[in-house]
């Protein structure tokens, strides 16, 4: 379907076509959802022997009776496994209870309360303090900010991550910008990888931003690939290192999107100063994670090797899903100027753009049906998309079926809110 | 041993004879610890079915499976759990993680930055806001104020409770008081169960109190009883609800006490305006708890019976522990004025008050012994004791024989310093 050329006559038709089908749909009393990066049941399945891995036997290999307090950074054998995910020593590690959201929301709140490291350094001091917010982007960042009337700055996405020289720009002219939120594998919602060149300018930053500005590194798609040969992503820690800058990047990852969602292990790495701040404030708020749970997690997946076999799991049933996605893409929009989108390589979604001013219409269109989008607008701070136009699909949860039908419907609505559009700008 | 009418002839023999039992202990390499609350591997153990618990059914009884994302609340299974220890009812409890701690940590801090409920209520927004905090108390408490620069006043502690004549003319003179730290029931560490009077004293403070003051009930010994018939203790909420200050507490509680300690659920019980507030900022911090460990504990302790079944268990465990501390303080110290001390029946703690001007010295004798006590001043704001008197003795961890051999240390050290500060003071 081209519109660019179409007579009115043409749109008219498609129009009164797409309504019908649109109507077809109506009467299905569909119940679709296609909201949220979730597991679904059966790679929840995939970690069932969780529940009593650990055979009475509740020691860590240094001795630690997990079952009591204690132990504020986490279980020597948990710190490994994060460790290896994010490309950094143990000792830099931090393994947290069930959530890197948690933790990065702590990080930030104490950034701002007393400061990321050095004292006299928190945020809080300092007037109208701004984040780079790369997008389109993952929502829970941004209410972290929003909460704390943090004013973000929105920073255009490209197929290599951020546009870094945007980023460097405002960067440099603004010491009151205090951070920025990268997803840098499989980015949520674009699928991009950073390239070597943006984690190289990353790791500059350090050198012309704010000394309390942080790079948020939020790398929850680390070993999330849907690719035999996934592309890999430079090492953060290790170019900072280079650069003498490694304070100025906080790592989050979990376990979450590899075991049970909700009941898994969160992950921070950080500079020995950056972590000994942390530690310092969350002393205060716990007397340690579940060490337990971190435990059984690891008599699971005890070393990387395992870590891999139980991903490949994961893809192969991500795959058909995603594949059901794209494939509806292709067939429909190929070869028009509707949508573009990209082909994400892993982690948990489809980033869609309409053309200019749908995305609202095509996700009110596809809720009237039963089928339920993210809102539009959510892939951006204060939930404003200023072109409307992108959508985040998130085809992990339903089974492949379910992808399969809000698909056919998602096409449709994509299509009739086109159609509509150019017939009332036709029709001025 | 009654040092007021001593002879200085008698005072010298008995130094010599401590100082030689003294150093008799310094000649046995002693390693012992009654610094933390922690339960003993023995009472660990009680609970160590929890791992397979699930027998492969992770599905909570209204249907959620319990593996994913989601339900910031907690299950419904340990809502109801949390409000049977708490006395209210379950659509006020939110069942979170593994530390009550945390919850505490939360509700502060985000009454500090957002108001306990209202918009326009946070703390930040007044100058030099203030806590009461009874003496001896929970350093822990104590710490979470004193990150936030929250000014903490000593109010006595009494056997019925904090003073309330204190507590009520403090609040009356002064809006900057926003919130009073409170362990009700066995109190950290004198082990007081506040009067029926004190509650609902307690129950009327949020009339005379600012709008966006708050009682921190810290329940944590609710149903860690060691006597069969235990005093009971009335229902703050009961009482704010007879008064119309329902918004005026938050109560807490947990399981770490319970089951295992680093791997149990916190509890957070409030009115429907705080459990509004509270849900809306926790939302932004975190996706859920770990609702899989609420089921499996759910599954080990399903009703107040189980439960009731299960802590007589544990006070089988910490009953001679506590006898031990208890004989040695007795034999030793019944007929003199060298020490006062109170019968705790439930909790984790006896509280022992020295000589005024001792306790730091006792501590660190004791320490020179190999035989680890909580630093004097721990019990009180900024970590000073303004009389030095006061050393929380924590029996639970160690063994029998262990509380045996640190409490005949303990009282060498006691009657020691005793006996020196007064030579002292007779030699002026």
């Amino acid at each position: 379907m081209q519109l660019e050329n179409a007579s009115t006559e043409q749109l008219e038709q498609w129009e009164t076509e797409l309504a019908e089908q649109y109507q077809g749909f109506l009467g299905q009393n569909l119940k679709l959802d296609l909201t949220r990066g979730k597991p679904s049941a059966q790679q929840l399945d995939l970690s069932d022997a969780l529940d009593g891995m650990l055979g009475g036997n509740y020691q860590s290999k240094d001795g630690t009776d997990t079952r009591n307090y204690g132990g504020l950074e986490g279980i020597a054998e948990a710190r490994d496994l994060g460790a290896a995910i994010l490309g950094v020593s143990a000792n830099e590690v931090l393994a947290g209870g069930n959530s890197s959201l948690t933790l990065m929301h702590q990080a930030v709140t104490f950034a701002y309360l007393y400061g990321p490291c050095a004292a006299g350094s928190a945020w809080k001091d300092e007037n109208d303090i701004k984040f780079l917010c790369p997008v389109p982007g993952y929502d829970r960042h941004f209410t972290i900010c929003e909460d704390l009337d943090i004013e973000m700055i929105p920073v255009t996405m490209t197929d290599q991550g951020p546009n870094m020289d945007q980023v460097e720009s405002l960067i440099k002219s603004d010491s009151s910008i205090k951070g920025i939120w990268c997803v840098p594998k499989y980015s949520n919602p674009t699928g991009v990888i950073y390239s070597n060149n943006t984690v190289n300018r990353m790791a500059k930053l350090g050198k012309i931003a704010a000394k309390n500005f942080r790079i948020f590194w939020d790398n929850a798609y680390a070993v999330h690939d849907l690719v035999d040969t996934p592309k890999p992503l430079a090492n953060i820690m290790d170019a900072c290192r280079n650069e003498g800058t490694e304070d100025s990047v906080l790592q989050f990852a979990s376990t979450s999107k590899i075991t049970h969602a909700g009941s898994g292990i969160a992950f921070l790495a950080a500079s020995e100063n950056n972590l000994n701040a942390f530690k310092k404030r969350l002393g205060t708020a716990t007397i340690g994670p579940d060490k337990v749970n971190q435990l059984r997690h690891m008599r699971l997946i005890p070393d990387g090797d395992a870590l891999r076999v139980h991903m490949e799991k994961h893809a192969e049933l991500l795959k058909p899903r995603f594949a059901s996605v794209l494939n509806h893409l292709d067939q429909h929009f190929a070869n028009s100027n509707l949508g573009q989108w990209q082909r994400p390589e892993g982690g948990y979604f489809v980033s869609f753009n309409t053309l200019p001013g749908l995305a609202q219409e095509v996700v009110k269109l596809a809720g009237d049906l039963g089928v339920k989008l993210t809102p539009a607008g959510a892939t951006f701070p204060y939930g404003k998309d200023p072109d409307d136009q992108n959508i985040r699909l998130a085809p992990s949860f339903p089974s492949v079926e379910e992808v399969d039908a809000t698909m056919q419907a998602f096409v449709v609505c994509v299509k009739l809110a086109s159609v509509r559009q150019k017939l009332q700008q036709l029709n001025g």
